[in-house]
């Protein structure tokens, strides 16, 4: 058996890998597996710590770079799983011949990121591979974090709301279309962008149970994980999820859903009904948030996500096989 | 300007990288520019923070694997720093078509070496890339643990004494050998292993004033990094460093020099001349330390590393500009 481009999807293949080989050699701390961050002790006190390798092609997008994604993305595993960000390491992979102006571009990103979101690059390392053992380079971030409220899908109950925060699938279709490979301009940016600001707020709010950011496999994958990890439904309005026109558009026309697109900027937040309205308030009064919508509930079907489509149709979603977008991170 | 292979050796190229971006961009906590890890307060208690990532060829190799050297490494990282070591991220780049069952035993073989170190690894990550964009694998590994004893090149003194754990080369000679250019067989092995058992019991030394391994760059470069960030000098004694009578001989062939080989299971340790001998037995009793020997000592020569070779001759060690043996790592 041989590793797949499906095995990166974050969809079906992955998972298996994850069942299969990781979870079979290596023993994760509770309420990790499946997880964003690992909630950790160290000198009796609850941190949390988060990795991720990212190969983003191409490096520089609309909307970004590997090094706005990558210090991002770390930042919003964190946030998501109730801790607040804290210190970052960074390490890069780079390809011979790789220009040092990309790669300054890239650190320079990466500084103003962090600086932005308040958190401190703590550590770093470098290695060089030979022209043609790399794509230009790859970096990874691991991330730590304070506590602050620790989340799992299993607080969860039947009758939440499931808000999120914005328009979905933006970075899928920013980076399917900077490959060139269609001719279609459409505007539309990467969301990549730090969420600590917007989330660590809502974690003084006693209603909040879960938070996830729905990168690779989209707010579908995000969902039917929530789902399986519970032991509850969901049930999602499709008239309710923010869709920019745009995004519609090429997901219409290339046979994408948006449902399963990634995005890097955006979380999917599962509320107690009570609080919902405070959280969708305090989410839409910042500028990350201003499209936060109710778009669905939870339920007690067992592992059942359910889509009601415009036209009143029902459609289950599943994990996804194939990757539709390879490296999309 | 473009990334040069070089720009990963751990030497000069690798240190004007750091110099000339890194730090142009990046303002690393106290004490951690060109340390293995660096010191953080989270929860207002101190703790350590290294990351690494591992590109070494071939990634089964006489000795060991990189999932064994990426674990140890990270390991080691935080105990040359004067940290106990705790949890481990594991973050893989898959190249399509890696076959599963190396893949397997590289993930068993990180679970094995965490596990005899007690240490947990505590996140993983995933990616996947395309055919021809990486070699293999990579894996990057990122480590924390609580700090027992901050150390420093600053806290070295004229007169402290230089300590080696054991036999230098042996990583840099079965890497070198494994990739099957030279028809020799020597049965050299790297020596790659996790040293925290042998060096956390140095840390309720008074006397202990610094450790590092030497991995990329070896010997020489650690200690000439020593010697800029201390403002001091080292004399070494050639007839005292412990080097394999196969090491040197492939060594003489290839027109390798063993002080720039890497190792990976082995520590530099700087001690207070009075504890150097309590230190030394300590060592000593340790199967990984066994071999250990004093092998020169600090001087108030500024910046200068020098060799007091076998003959009686005297040879000042500089970074080196080109990297012997690239991707050894």
């Amino acid at each position: 058996m041989k590793v797949e481009i499906g095995h990166g999807s974050g969809g079906k293949l992955t998972r298996e890998l994850i069942e299969n080989l990781f979870l079979k050699y290596f023993s994760f701390p509770e309420l990790t597996s499946l997880q964003d961050a690992s909630y950790l002790e160290i000198n009796s006190r609850k941190i949390a710590m988060t990795t991720d390798s990212y190969v983003v092609r191409p490096y520089f997008f609309p909307g970004g770079d590997i090094g706005k994604l990558s210090i991002s993305g770390t930042i919003n595993d964190l946030t998501v799983s109730g801790a607040v960000p804290e210190f970052i390491s960074v390490g890069f992979i780079l390809e011979e011949g790789l220009a040092f102006s990309d790669l300054e571009k890239i650190v320079k990103s990466m500084a103003d990121t962090a600086k932005k979101a308040g958190i401190k690059i703590a550590a770093g390392d470098t290695k060089v591979v030979e022209k043609g053992k790399c794509d230009g380079l790859y970096v990874n971030t691991t991330g730590i974090g304070k506590v602050v409220k620790p989340l799992s899908p299993k607080f969860a109950k039947p009758g939440d709301l499931v808000i999120v925060t914005g328009f979905i699938g933006d970075h899928g279709i920013a980076i399917s279309l900077a490959r060139e490979e269609f001719e279609v301009e459409t505007g539309v940016l990467s969301d990549c962008a730090p969420l600590n600001s917007l989330l660590v707020p809502l974690l003084d709010i006693e209603g909040l149970r879960w938070m996830r950011d729905p990168t690779r496999g989209g707010l579908a994958t995000v969902l039917i994980e929530f789902s399986e990890i519970s032991g509850l439904g969901v049930k999602l309005y499709e008239e309710k999820i923010p869709v920019r026109e745009e995004v519609r558009f090429v997901c219409d026309m290339l046979g994408y859903d948006p449902l399963y697109l990634a995005n890097e900027g955006k979380a999917v937040v599962i509320v107690d009904k009570k609080d919902a309205e405070v959280i969708l308030e305090k989410l839409r009064s910042h500028a990350l948030g201003k499209n936060a919508e109710i778009i669905g509930e939870v339920t007690d079907e067992i592992n059942d996500v359910r889509l009601i489509t415009s036209i009143g149709g029902e459609r289950r979603l599943e994990l996804l096989e194939e990757d539709p977008l390879p490296r999309i991170c």
